[in-house]
């Protein structure tokens, strides 16, 4: 992509009220920019990394039996009355014509039940998992953090449907690894910790997935013994480690980025869902949700990968692989040997966001970059091909080197 | 793909209120679940085929220079006060915490006007233009026809900015082009043409694409000389074809599957969004839309592909290659044969559901392929082996062949 032709530049303003590190760099770079107080436009780069997440966690919940579905953002209020959390502050209420009472869903358990409840009839039909990418709603009081906190929001929702709780346990450990290697391949894996939560009214425990940052809005307490954390709800009644019972603990900040519950049958009983199993009994149906929300990581990875000069993106989600910056390219020559390597990296289908722009100094296209923060760094200019080639930097690295044209292969 | 473990199998019942065959069979198919009126669950099946037709659609915007954006599905009411239409009956109204005033967006004028106000300021930033597949709402008095008029519906709509008339014109013919791309590889280019509509306040002309379809709601008149068509609203008007002249027409019923739209200045004028030219004069910017939606498009492809089993699907949105049918499996042999298919089939990454259900007739598994309505289904069975291989069968024909299981290269 020629950046002279993206929709979407770096811009020195941001929003009055932003808030968080994510707010302010994604809008500087030119990644998101604010609709409404929590709802934001995705701009070509900001869409292109929010795709991305939304990938990866696709292609591990498609690893651990997920079929993917659609549920509609819209349903009546009646499922909601159903379940009792219509009285719930965060739901958006909207009128159809005609008179009836609609909401907008913050979850998808009051739509998932019964849309399970029509196919599933037999012990046969379990276990089945469905997940689903789809917006969701929370009408916010203060909607705040950037990405981390919205009004309007993207989330994956997935919901396992079983015969009996042993069978609930078993996937709910399978989800929890499959979590693990979404947030590694998100980059974040080795500052992303299992966190005990509460179970709500139906289960002892349930667990967030929290990273490690220290402008975090949440405080967790790291067990130094087993090394999973735990959250302050758990820890304002029990003060030890529930898996270990240590009480060698440390706070530190961190961003919620997941969660899963064992939902039981709070909504298979609210919904009168049962099964017959082998002898022809009708069995409740054990349910569990899993949540991770790509727009929310996505400014929580902000969060803890950036430095001074801008965001510093993990490769695998990274909106493009390569950075190439064009100096000089008002020399013929030089503009010509420029447009040749982005044609040759576009040839070898790598992701290149080309700085094509003539009125533009170099200085603004280095700080460009830095704010943007894909990976690696090529520049091409008078001087570095007097020195042989171009210059290439890591995002996250001081030191350049010069790479000639003709070994580019050492890059991919 | 095993059927046995699909989400979301065949069903006899259909909502009461069925009153379209896209609806009927899609819901019989297992591809959408009415949630409420107008509004649906995509299944997995359903989904599959949806995003195939985003998909195709997405690569004729990116080859015309469209860059894909997400833009949110609630704004502020204040932009439609800004452009009057606020006053809309299909407007979906709510209200934030602290008494916004906010709206679903039915369309997105409103939304990527300002939008694109924020980064365009110079001669040198046009033309430019930006797209996005989204979901839209639209509170209708009475929802109709499945997935053809929806209270939540997806859609692709794509926007273009331009410096003056002439360019809009140019990009408009290019646009043209890339919708007839697109019918052609959703399998619906032979019955889908270009028809003049009325181009509102603000242009002579617009244009729909309407799908020919017997069944279908709209009445468009067939120019027989320059096989473009009119519209109901421009004939009333003028009786003649609007391009040659002739009135040699031809009535016929089809379905709205796009349009596209001169704005012109009507939205540039309502936000104030002006260039600097060249000469550093302000200029209004000049405005196209382009509307196409998957889901619509989707419902009129099964109500044009269709024959009174069921669904006939194009090769290319088919939600998966071959309908494999394992007939006779209680028999250890024919059922590892049979398996041994299926594994084939997946490593040569050919999409294959695989009826693999044991306790269901061969009948119920022919209708249920006939229904479902994938292109080419093979049977494997005590018969079809004794005859030399698997038995092959396109949807749309009714003679079946006998293929070696060495031989399936042929198939694909």
């Amino acid at each position: 992509m020629r950046y002279s032709q993206l929709f979407g530049k770096t811009t020195k303003s941001v929003p009055a009220d932003a808030d968080s590190i994510n707010a302010k760099l994604l809008t500087q770079g030119g990644f998101i920019q604010k609709e409404i107080s929590g709802v934001y436009n995705y701009l070509p780069l900001g869409l292109r990394v929010l795709t991305k997440i939304q990938n990866i966690i696709r292609e591990e919940m498609d690893k651990i039996g997920g079929q993917e579905i659609l549920m509609p953002t819209m349903t009546q209020e009646e499922s909601w009355v159903t379940t009792g959390r219509h009285t719930m502050d965060v739901l958006f209420h909207l009128k159809g014509q005609g008179g009836t009472n609609l909401v907008l869903n913050p979850t998808h358990e009051e739509v998932v039940t019964p849309l399970a409840q029509k196919y599933i009839f037999s012990y046969r039909d379990l276990p089945f998992y469905v997940y689903q990418i789809q917006n969701k709603f929370r009408n916010e009081a203060r909607a705040k953090s950037g990405l981390l906190r919205g009004r309007e929001f993207n989330m994956k929702d997935l919901y396992s449907f079983h015969t009996d709780e042993e069978d609930l346990n078993r996937y709910y450990e399978i989800v929890k690894q499959a979590y693990h290697a979404i947030y590694n391949r998100l980059g974040i894996g080795d500052i992303t910790v299992l966190t005990f939560a509460s179970g709500g009214s139906f289960s002892q425990y349930s667990h967030e997935f929290q990273t490690l940052c220290d402008n975090g809005e949440d405080t967790i307490y790291l067990c130094e013994k087993c090394k999973l954390a735990i959250n302050k709800e758990i820890i304002d009644v029990q003060k030890t480690c529930p898996e270990c019972g240590s009480d060698n603990l440390k706070t530190v900040k961190a961003i919620e980025v997941g969660n899963i519950f064992k939902l039981r049958n709070k909504y298979s009983k609210a919904f009168n869902f049962y099964y017959s199993d082998k002898n022809g009994q009708e069995k409740i149906v054990e349910m569990g949700c899993y949540g991770l929300g790509p727009s929310r990581t996505m400014g929580a990875i902000v969060e803890c990968r950036h430095d001074d000069k801008g965001i510093v993106w993990p490769t695998s989600i990274a909106p493009y692989q390569i950075h190439l910056i064009g100096l000089d390219l008002h020399d013929e020559k030089i503009k010509s040997q420029s447009e040749k390597l982005y044609q040759t990296l576009q040839e070898k289908n790598i992701e290149v966001l080309y700085d094509d722009r003539l009125d533009v100094t170099a200085g603004t296209k280095f700080a460009d970059a830095d704010l943007i923060g894909i990976p690696q760094r090529l520049v091409i200019s008078k001087r570095s091909l007097e020195n042989g080639g171009v210059e290439s930097k890591k995002r996250n690295e001081e030191k350049s080197e010069i790479l000639s044209l003709n070994s580019l292969d050492k890059l991919i």
